[in-house]
């Protein structure tokens, strides 16, 4: 069974649960109002060595980091502002004490670059692997959150940054270059916090997630919790350099944001963005009616039958 | 380092992060008001596989259950009503679908009956281990919610069920005999969900915890958070059928509660217990001035070195 495959099926045996008020499974973070202006909303990640991170290509103190990185992206990705996390590590006996304070340090850095409290967690032995674990918490007003299944026929796809770098610099850390600037880009992913809350604060922003298995899989999320189809122009598509297209569309761990927008209000957008965060918006194609993939090139289709990102 | 080690350590570099609105590590459960009247509370636990369980030794569905039980009693030691839980599972290749769905139903099982939503999670490889990582989320009105720190001189220390049988199982598993009645009794612990918010409820409940590292040394926590002593009458504390004195003082993973009263109103608390839940609170000892943790037998102050739980 795929992730997804499992995760559809859980989603089914515990649809009887009663929610509690608590928007669950289905976007970056479930969701719960605690009052008619303000909701609180969670996310978690699960990091495993040798799956999702190679012990000898990366330091303790990034480890720390994307850790807590790629769980604040989540939350980001819904405009909301991240306030705390609880953090667990399982670690073998030969992790060493410098190795855990090392990790710490670049948790406690992150946390507070961007304001954010850790309010709890767990610490236990491993037979072998580190697992870290950690579940991050967001805030924000009510109107503000964006979820996947907002996006409207004829908006317009936006990304934030050139992709396929993340991708580029693991297929360098898996052929044994671990010290390339694209290596040293996947294992140091920037969460895009201020961007999304920025972004959510306006209205024009329709569907927000952010791209964690590449658009070529993480659109479809979009288009089918808002029941649309979509068609991007390749050619508008922002590549990172030393990174190919095929990478910019199916490299997963960007950790860049994906939207729809408005179209009337699509080029107001980018301009206010751009003079905001001294760095453009990439639109990169469009939401369209029923629910097909489209790419096209020059203005032609074209087929691709590219798909998302696999762990290695 | 040992555990409370780093967590104390892990505590003194986070002091300088900001709270947004959360009271933090030191009790079962992070704290958030999130209204004059209401809390949310929040807790995480990490079940690693050959540390916290034996694969051979447990079926996926009880572990699911247990998983799921660990956190939630967690809650309940607060006083508080589970209301929602986020769940990661990390998987071998040879953990089956079938493992899988079981593991499932034991979780779900468990979250139907205490009315508990599952709200998000993460799936993911792992190279070798099961890891399962579990944060629960409760609510409770402000003023029900008990802390370790509130314990006061005179209170009576009470437990609410017989001990030393998790720890008498687990010796049974150790020695590769899974199928006693007390082995199944530590696959299968039973959070004192009901219990816990009866007495939360009560106002002349002041400190409460759930047990998982043994009552030697839990209680600890209860009087270096409030500042006292305790003298524990050893002829007072109960011991589950077919374990000894020292499992029922050291032995882990018991999930039962510990609580101190006010000393005037404990026998009507406790009478009121009984008549409410068909089964009694058991006093085991007093709340004193000082530091120090005394042992009694027969009125008279024995000496004993025994320590707390430590996982296989």
């Amino acid at each position: 069974m795929t992730e997804f495959g499992f995760i559809n099926s859980i989603k089914t045996l515990c649809a009887d649960l009663h929610k509690n008020g608590f928007e669950g499974i289905g976007d970056d973070c479930a969701v719960f109002e605690f009052s008619e202006r303000e909701s609180l909303l969670f996310t978690t990640d699960l990091l495993c060595e040798g799956v999702h991170f190679l012990r000898h290509a990366t330091s303790a103190r990034e480890l720390g980091g994307k850790a807590l990185a790629v769980n604040l992206s989540d939350i980001a990705a819904m405009g909301a502002r991240p306030v705390a996390t609880l953090l667990s590590l399982s670690l073998p006996a030969e992790a060493t004490e410098e190795w855990a304070a090392e990790f710490m340090e670049g948790y406690h850095a992150l946390s507070k670059r961007y304001g954010v409290a850790l309010i709890g967690g767990d610490t236990t032995r491993s037979q072998r692997d580190i697992v870290i674990s950690v579940t991050a918490i967001g805030r924000a007003a009510n109107d503000h959150i964006k979820r996947r299944s907002e996006a409207e026929t004829r908006d317009v796809i936006f990304t934030t940054a050139p992709l396929g770098g993340s991708d580029a610099g693991l297929r360098d850390i898996l052929d044994g270059r671990i010290d390339t600037p694209l290596a040293d880009l996947h294992r140091n992913p920037c969460p895009e916090i201020e961007k999304g809350q920025w972004l959510g604060a306006r209205h024009e922003v329709h569907a927000m997630m952010d791209i964690s298995d590449g658009i070529a899989s993480d659109l479809r999320h979009i288009m089918t919790a808002s029941h649309k189809g979509a068609v991007i122009d390749l050619d508008r598509v922002p590549v990172t350099e030393g990174a190919t297209l095929k990478q910019a569309l199916c490299g997963g761990e960007e950790y860049r944001l994906l939207f729809t927008a408005s179209f009337e209000a699509a080029e107001q957008l980018a301009r206010d963005f751009e003079r905001r965060f001294r760095t453009p918006l990439y639109p990169i194609g469009r939401i369209t009616e029923g629910a097909q993939l489209k790419w096209r090139e020059h203005g032609t289709e074209v087929e691709l039958d590219w798909k998302g990102f696999t762990h290695y």
